[in-house]
């Protein structure tokens, strides 16, 4: 089959699902009846219940398991906040504008779309114009604003709707931005993501946690990303729900106790050294890629063990899911290593949980800027007689140089780190000044050898404190819910053969409601017991749903296996029902007083399908299936 | 008591419960290390804790239980949306600025302020005076800005923090504005409310119940309201979380199916005319109150219930609960009936719930504005004769009367309801000319006898098709929660008496962690007997906290009592434990195996503590409890 097979194929598969999931209002386009909003999506009552029943697992899997502290933040977030997180300055992406009607598209976009349409569709493309277009694309995210509007000016590239010249790229802040309170004073932004809610409270929940690390603070919440033009439906979005974990940890110790209970795990992972030589994914144990330094620590092999473990427990396809590390160019400077577990599904592979090791970047920037110290402290158990770092600002130089800038000059080299300080002291002793990036100043001051004293002093000391680590598993909700969705997703015949039927395989624990309950014909009796039935089912807690249609038994199979539901109880008796599983289509007996147990057993897991074939004898007739 | 002493026990009150509440980390201020922003609060884990058990329990009290169709849709709006709701022309506060400094207030709390602090404090003021300051109380709400400003001049009532002149009262929207998209050109805000999300998905939610009313959708997210100058702490916040149900109905036929399920409520209810008597709530029979007429429907007489069982199962006292029916200059001009649960803290009695008929406005107006067409339609098992009201625009003579606005002038008169069609069709017979509100247009228009025929004629109808009424029962989430903290707090002395500790008596569904796990003393074989137990607690679902410092038990238990956690086991042997009621202080022993499932029964709510004292051996020993 070739490529162009392939994608047909591709685009005819994620077509089937989508028009399913927006049938049964799996997902619609918001404000429809206004004619939407690019990249505004609404969940229906299907896929309200997957998101939910996603997020309790998460909760369940990380929050609880781990004893996380789990904080719920505002959307809302002054200025300051993400100045100081840096997403005022660089969250951008960089835009072209058609000249003539300013519609506006990201030029990043629009460079790939044309090497890709070259190199798929022009048959006389000669092997150097190949090779260029695949280097481009490779490139891609490394490029300079100049190095793409070079390109697309080269290229010829125009707007793709009216074929006008575009403008020079320029970056665009993908925040939504607001003003808080009347005055119309106060800037602010809805965050783009959930974490620096848990940073600024660094403290507070230090506290709570004994003054101990290593901790874990966790976030579910909303966030968003104007994006120029949203594509690809659900996967890039304008709002969308994040579930964020900060691990804190001392840089000094990132073991993990917990390491040995995902160590003998093995699935695929894809390292810096095998992208880079062109190599595959390959399987690969969590426990030899971490002795072998393929993943930094152990802290975080052990966080992409859980994350595999809660993405497969979904039902993830183990086979479309790899953990791919980030390229030395894909991080941020002061990152330490990065993982994204990447699903497939019929858009490529798309990255839908990001795990980092964030070093102490975060709580370094806010302590700089906010002057509170976002530290922790390790206490020795006797005194230690240690070589302490003693950064000596001289004031008075300081405000000659810098005037008003003086304070956050002092505040930024007090708390430069050991490498950083001794570094700058070799260089002031032999150039007699030194360059110095101030954060909180956005800029590179010079330092002179006579505004500050740097030395190493032998002291006694009963603490060591320190900016803790921060290692960051940061999952996408609602692109792992929309890749389950194709991974769940598959066709069968009808028993006629004329028709071919949707399913959805969730697993319970996802399905959006775990039962049916069909009266077979309709008659009083029967549906006195649908009733009753539905009513135990609602006593423990199991979501249901009812039909009392005279429609044909199997066309209320059919809906139903469509919205995943696993399974049905047809009430063809008083005293028992019949009991059908979604994806065998196997069929047992149970008492109408046991049934609502017995589902509840399956769909929570306790015990399976398979468990109660063996338990309760099967049931056959073309009677309750046509 | 006097009213001053009252209200000094009020504030210290309030006092011990906040700080218990910022020490513990249920909720801080946010963005604290900035110095926060005032009307935005960040839950920390016990906080957290207890809404996402608060949520998970509506979910189940009404999602579940009602079969309703939930829905996630986004924060930000498109304008449209909005516009036709109302909210971008009506949802203003009146606001005043500081004319030197352009400080902002909100200009009825600053009138209501000094009235009450005139009446409270002013010993020399005339009993006329009085009266009038008490009538200015009274009528508030109902002032224009034109009146509030007079008032404000007349008293000579000047900014609070500097005494300057204020300017007159002007509307401020109190939406948050956001742009949409990188244009600039596409307005939107974040919503006010989650209900919009609802209404504008009518159409599909309706066809996914089957064409079938009456049918509920609910939405549980986020809602954003820029205030004036937020106060009063966690009841007046710019973010919040709301929880709202919109409960579709047949206007002709607003009965209920489960009404008797919960007609024999009786709780403290505030009818209409006893607050215009000057009488108190009095305790009626919910029955009673809709045969009686007080209530409007019994659908609206359902969810009073249903919100009055789901409060007080929260642990809302019932004593300081009650429901108040809003008075007719209250309601929108729209609205049936209005009833709000109110409960009484510290602050006064707080409205944390609406629930209002809103009939058919929301739909009609949504339809008028998009021109997609949100009804229902009552099939008819047989063809009827009926008379059916034709409107029949003539477009030729509207085209010229109303150029451009023509179409929404039609629009609007084809949307007439039968009531308001007759009367126009008398007044035009009779004057020849009628005024008409147009929605869309928002004004009043000029209609011709010669522009629009309205007849009645008999006709043989296969359904009748209508625009539904809804019932919306809105819950502040945040506000239930705080008032909830009021409620659940006491203190009581330390065993030695020398301390007042502090207790949140939450049920175990609320509470934040359901128990907590305490080695005796600090030994291998207890901490390993804990750690088993902790083990077992994760896998059946319960939150726990484990503490293995060397702190006395009695300091352990008072730490957790002031989380509000309602069962400690303290491991003081390896083959059984104590475990430890929080507000009896009663303990019982019971097996290491035995004691997370013990602990599993109680906090579901299947079994209860007087039902474990009658099962195991009670157990007193100071040696646990100093």
């Amino acid at each position: 089959m070739d490529a162009a097979q392939e994608a047909r194929n591709r685009e005819a598969f994620r077509q089937a699902v989508v028009n399913t999931l927006e049938r049964r209002l799996f997902y619609v386009p918001s404000f429809k009846i206004y004619r939407g909003v690019a990249g505004l999506y609404d969940y229906g009552p299907p896929g309200c219940a997957v998101k939910s029943n996603v997020l309790a697992f998460w909760r369940q899997h990380f929050v609880l398991e781990e004893n996380m502290l789990e904080v719920d933040c505002p959307c809302v977030t002054p200025e300051v906040v993400l100045k100081a997180s840096g997403h005022v300055d660089k969250f951008t992406d960089l835009m072209v504008k058609d000249e003539k009607t300013g519609t506006c598209y990201r030029a990043d976009h629009l460079l790939k779309d044309f090497c890709k349409e070259k190199l798929e569709r022009d048959p006389n493309i000669t092997a150097e114009k190949a090779a260029e277009f695949r280097h481009v694309l490779a490139v891609l995210d490394d490029l300079s604003a100049e190095e793409l509007g070079a390109k697309i000016k080269d290229y010829g590239i125009t707007a793709p709707d009216t074929k006008n010249p575009l403008s020079a790229p320029y970056p665009f802040n993908l925040m939504f931005q607001t003003s808080i309170g009347p005055s119309g004073l106060s800037s602010g932004y809805m965050r783009p993501e959930t974490a620096q809610g848990i940073f600024v409270n660094f403290k507070d929940l230090y506290y709570y946690n004994g003054n101990k690390l290593p901790f874990a603070a966790a976030q579910i919440g909303q966030a968003f990303r104007n994006e120029i033009s949203p594509r690809q439906g659900l996967l890039r979005v304008r709002e969308f729900t994040l579930a964020e974990i900060e691990h804190f940890v001392d840089p000094e110790d990132k073991s993990h106790p917990k390491f040995s209970e995902v160590s003998n795990l093995e699935f695929l992972m894809f390292p810096r050294e095998d992208q880079v030589s062109g190599l595959s994914a390959r399987r690969i144990h969590i426990g030899e890629a971490v002795s072998k330094g393929i993943v930094n620590n152990e802290t975080l092999g052990y966080f992409i063990g859980r994350v595999y473990l809660f993405l497969t427990h979904l039902g993830i396809d183990k086979e479309r899911l790899r953990f791919r590390q980030h390229l030395a160019n894909e991080m941020a400077h002061y990152a330490a290593d990065c993982w994204d577990a990447e699903i497939e599904c019929s858009y490529g592979w798309i990255e839908c949980v990001g795990i980092a090791d964030r070093s102490a970047y975060d709580l370094r920037a806010h302590t700089e800027k906010s002057g509170v110290p976002l530290v922790a402290a390790e206490k020795f158990s006797e005194p230690r007689e240690v070589e302490k770092l003693v950064i000596a600002p001289v004031k008075k130089e300081l405000g000659l140089a810098f005037k008003g800038n003086q304070k956050m000059v002092t505040v930024a080299l007090e708390s430069m780190g050991e490498k950083e300080a001794m570094e700058m002291k070799a260089t002031l002793e032999s150039k007699g000044e030194a360059e110095f990036h101030v954060c909180t100043l956005e800029r590179v001051v010079t330092i002179k050898k006579s505004m500050v004293t740097i030395l190493k002093e032998k002291k006694k000391e009963h603490q060591r404190v320190f900016t803790p680590s921060v290692i960051e598993p940061s999952f996408g909700i609602g692109r792992i819910i929309y890749c389950l969705y194709e991974h769940s997703f598959y066709t069968r015949s009808s028993k006629g053969g004329d028709e071919q039927l949707n399913v959805f395989r969730f697993p319970p624990l996802v399905a959006p409601i775990k039962c049916t309950v069909f009266p077979l014909v309709q008659n009083q009796q029967y549906e006195e017991v649908a009733k009753r039935i539905a009513k135990s089912l609602t006593a423990t807690g199991i979501s249901y749903k009812i039909d009392i249609t005279g429609t044909s038994i199997g066309k209320r199979y059919a809906r139903t296996d469509e919205l995943g539901v696993p399974l049905a109880i047809t009430v063809d008796s008083t005293s028992s029902v019949t009991l059908r599983e979604r994806d065998s289509k196997q069929q047992i007996r149970v008492n109408v007083e046991e049934v609502a147990s017995v589902v509840k057993e399956v769909t929570d897991g306790f015990s399976t399908w398979a468990d109660m074939l063996w338990k309760y004898p099967t049931h056959s007739s073309s009677a309750t299936e046509d």
